[in-house]
């Protein structure tokens, strides 16, 4: 018997993973991290008004959700003071990242990214065949010169820049972000992923103008809301572009609670002001475990801080290692010269507390 | 300025929605449905300890579920006796026919399915540019041998069966259905949309053998286990095939609340057993009104009974306009000579109490 007859782009991908999970790692070591620091979660989690109204949906739960997600898209237009034509509710960021590369890539079609970016978004590209360009980070920051001079060299079909960036954190402030949409060629999509934006400071995202056909944001309620789990994003952008996820997007594909839950988070701002201080507490006290500990910690507008440990790759990755086989999951950069960092998310006291006892062993084993 | 160039697919693509939701309906009418009777969730709703499970997780939300659906995934294999490497876990079966087609439709492509099933699928298949190629039901029964010649005749990359079927209600046994596979030419693949099979009484599906690469099997817990607005199913196959998915999955795409749900959800089996008996008794209940009222109700093995109206299908469809003008939420077959029915979900006796309240006056109205 024959099996089914591929596609010959499918057959050609690797099976692969973007990200392995720490449930995975942690069935493979028979044992539980005792500090879950590495996929830049919000440990300090939803707001009570958020868990209350996910708990309360749960038994609404044999109804499909709504597929238009009108109310949150009604909430979100008014929040951002747009009309809800201009956003697009997903299966987070991935999934609107996967609807557009569909919408855009043809097998052959260029697509620019940073060196080191968010490997899903080349996942999803690759997916659908396109031709990934990457420029080199210029220092510790996604370059938007390089980009857009790359995209117009490629007539790539689309640039993705993460703002604040991640693996490194760091972040452009809004004139260079706003000067960098003028410049995109057109005929080209940036894609700004905005994913850490409700926890950087203030300045950093331009005004949003949803008449420009260039641009598309991608907005999350996995990080600032803290509902990684509820698979909850959107995107804003340009009325046609917008409809245009309605030809192919799985229309009912949002969890009725998720809609529930994100519309409760985006209505309990004050718990997001609170969390912001918490994120900003943690980073600082992660940085200063960092330098207690002879690694220079890069500033950071995100809820991790990424900590350069002095040598190369090879030295980081022991660290991370140790730091795993001390029960601490983290995570770090993939590439070079990134990779002589090793990434640490935002905890609570008691986490971090947990990291600044492991680290100095961790080290000093990686060391000997 | 130029906005994005979409694909010459993407842009030949209508911007569609198979199907509209009650919502969307609710909020056209400013008003809101008395019973909710016509996208067949159970509106018995799941478990206790189902929803007890997805409140709890609810604090748990921030952290991303896992990618592997391990724990779901191996329970499911220890209840269907198979390996967890025969299963898929999806976004709802609509997420993983949106996968299938991904992975085996290039544009021109050769698919089967019935004239007037569902639409769903057509709409992932026409969305990579499949050419859909459909049979006739054989009287209000989908038609095994017709689709296998279909396949045979257009070489068909994929066949698409629902067993019980919708929107007719109607069924195959174990027999017919084994014999169907049997018969799937090599490099064929049949999709088996099992989605209503826990409501069918026992001896319709075939012996799971998982080493068939030419058969898919669909199931889900929006039907049976009560889950619908959870977005979660799974899919039942020969190991290379499940493994594709990995290639082009949202790894991260179901949520951690809808993971631990349906855990508890398979975990409750007799809670499930007194929902088969509930639905039969609903079912049994809707065939006495259409008969008390002069319609013809269908046998039905899934958790609504499709009632034949016994003129055309503009009749039905009054028939229709009248029901929902009196705030009973239904739907009915789109294509004729199907669409001479009306469809109705099953639902607790106060609901069939407003159905058969309603009914009466909206045949009047129709009438008239």
């Amino acid at each position: 018997m024959t099996g089914p007859r591929y596609t010959k782009l499918v057959e050609s991908l690797p099976a692969t993973v973007p990200f392995v999970g720490p449930e995975t790692q942690e069935r493979a070591r028979r044992r539980s991290f005792a500090a879950r620091l590495g996929a830049n979660e919000n440990i300090f989690g939803p707001s009570p008004h958020t868990i209350e109204a996910m708990a309360k949906t749960a038994r609404d739960i044999w109804m499909y959700g709504d597929p238009e997600n009108h109310d949150l898209r009604y909430a979100l237009a008014a929040h951002h003071n747009v009309s809800p034509q201009n956003i697009v509710v997903g299966e987070g960021i991935d999934g609107l990242l996967g609807y557009l590369a569909r919408m855009l890539i043809s097998p052959g079609d260029p697509v620019v990214t940073s060196d080191g970016a968010y490997p899903t978004f080349n996942f999803h590209v690759a997916g659908y065949g396109g031709a990934i360009h990457k420029v080199a980070y210029k220092g510790d920051h996604e370059d938007p010169d390089a980009l857009i001079a790359k995209a117009q060299q490629t007539k790539a079909k689309m640039i993705y820049l993460a703002n604040p960036d991640n693996p490194m954190g760091s972040w452009h402030g809004e004139k260079t972000i706003a000067t960098m949409v003028a410049n995109v060629p057109d005929g080209t999509l940036l894609v700004l992923d905005e994913a850490y934006l409700e926890l950087a400071p203030d300045g950093n995202a331009p005004a949003i103008d949803t008449t420009d056909p260039r641009l598309i944001r991608m907005r999350t309620f996995s990080k600032g809301y803290g509902m990684a789990g509820a698979r909850i994003g959107y995107a804003i952008g340009e009325e046609s572009l917008i409809k245009s996820f309605d030809k192919i997007r799985n229309h009912f594909g949002v969890s009725r609670i998720s809609q529930a839950g994100a519309l409760a988070a985006l209505g309990d701002q004050p718990y997001l002001a609170d969390l912001r201080a918490k994120v900003a507490d943690a980073r600082h006290g992660l940085a200063q475990i960092a330098a207690d500990n002879g690694l220079t910690p890069l500033p950071s507008a995100a809820n991790f801080v990424t900590m350069d440990c002095g040598r190369d790759g090879d030295f980081a990755r022991a660290v991370l290692k140790e730091l795993i086989s001390h029960d601490i999951f983290v995570r770090m950069p993939f590439v070079a010269p990134h990779d002589r960092c090793i990434r640490v998310s935002c905890g609570r006291p008691a986490d971090l507390a947990t990291f600044a006892d492991v680290l100095p062993k961790a080290l000093a084993a990686a060391k000997g």
